[in-house]
């Protein structure tokens, strides 16, 4: 018999609704891998910003990136306290009363601090790793960052330390008393799908998607 | 010929790619009433703290609701300088270099300070509006919210007066010497699709999905 883990810390603690939290790093990796963007928060001058951008795991780390001249990426790279969370919404929950209308998603929230990816070697892999992130097997198929490119770009790291999870899945929970109203309830399941590629005007006669273009699926999809 | 608003504030301007900005409300209410979740940013001791949450707009009004027990809310409440962020995914761009591989979004940041809603029927149908945000039509076909309810549930409102939506659209743009390259290039779109609806395994035989469960989708889609 498995034990769930706890909360690493009181901060990253559930306090609403505590049954829908998971401290398991699995449950936390699979939602990672899952979304496409995060949305990192962090304060300048008193107000806090919330940007969405692209990012990948890598073990037990978070790599975001982004332009050297990104004032996100600078501020972050200052060592200041961050927040990052990732959201997967699946479905909406119709109950029979308004208050007990609800949606089912999954969502992880880390907390830490970031870290300037300065070892070249690791920048190149935390970058091949976000381009993988979002289109899996596409490293291999394109250009790889040039010199250039690797100095206009600032690679930070997050480890995967204070962080947690909670999800909501399942029909609606009602009042007992709301039951008998004839009113129907349940839930409507939203997923997330890929549309026929769109080729760019200059692609050379010939050429055609790879697999890892025609076959785009997020994993859990 | 319109003109094109400016940023109300400095504070709201978008810096990195200014060409993808928009400070017209028209584009930020779409963007807002499509998406169905938000994520907040405030701090709370030093610490930012990002939470998914869903949200309604009302005229040039954001409502974000939730138990009177949360402690976002409960720290939102006491006028502290928040984010509101809400992100719509529309595809991978995918160029012939890692460098400019992207993604199509369209993004909507507002700042200021929320107020708590204690106006009776203005929080009335501000939870009405979230319903309705969520599935149109829902509001008049449930249980509205009796005292106990209105008492347990806290609704904030954020004036839509500092803000600003960014847009990313179309296909790569790829370094001129790149095209050479032998590499499909392009765009995967992203929907968001509604499935089949799961009844509740308590409502009555007789008792249909309403047209608004049926035929759910968002603006835009």
């Amino acid at each position: 018999m498995s034990t769930e883990p706890g909360p690493p810390t009181d901060r990253v603690q559930v306090r609403r609704l505590p049954k829908r939290a998971s401290y398991d790093p699995a449950v936390l990796h699979g939602i990672l891998d899952e979304a496409l963007v995060c949305h990192v928060g962090f304060d300048l001058e008193g107000q806090p910003y919330v940007i969405p951008t692209i990012y990948a795991r890598v073990g037990d780390t978070l790599y975001v990136h982004g332009s050297a001249a990104s004032r996100m990426l600078r501020t972050l790279r200052e060592g200041v306290p961050v927040c990052v969370t990732v959201t997967l919404v699946d479905g909406l929950v119709l109950a029979r009363s308004a208050f007990h209308h609800s949606m089912n998603y999954r969502s992880a929230v880390v907390l830490g601090r970031a870290v300037e990816v300065s070892d070249p070697r690791e920048k190149e892999a935390a970058l091949r790793a976000i381009v993988e992130h979002v289109v899996p097997g596409r490293a291999a198929e394109v250009r790889a960052p040039n010199p250039k490119e690797m100095a206009a770009t600032l690679v930070l790291r997050l480890p995967l330390e204070e962080a947690s999870a909670k999800i909501r899945s399942g029909g609606p929970l009602d009042d007992e008393e709301d039951y008998g109203i004839r009113c129907w309830a349940g839930q409507i399941p939203l997923r997330t799908v890929p549309q026929a590629p769109i080729a760019d005007g200059r692609v050379p006669d010939g050429v055609a998607p790879s697999g890892a273009v025609l076959g785009y699926r997020r994993p859990g999809w």
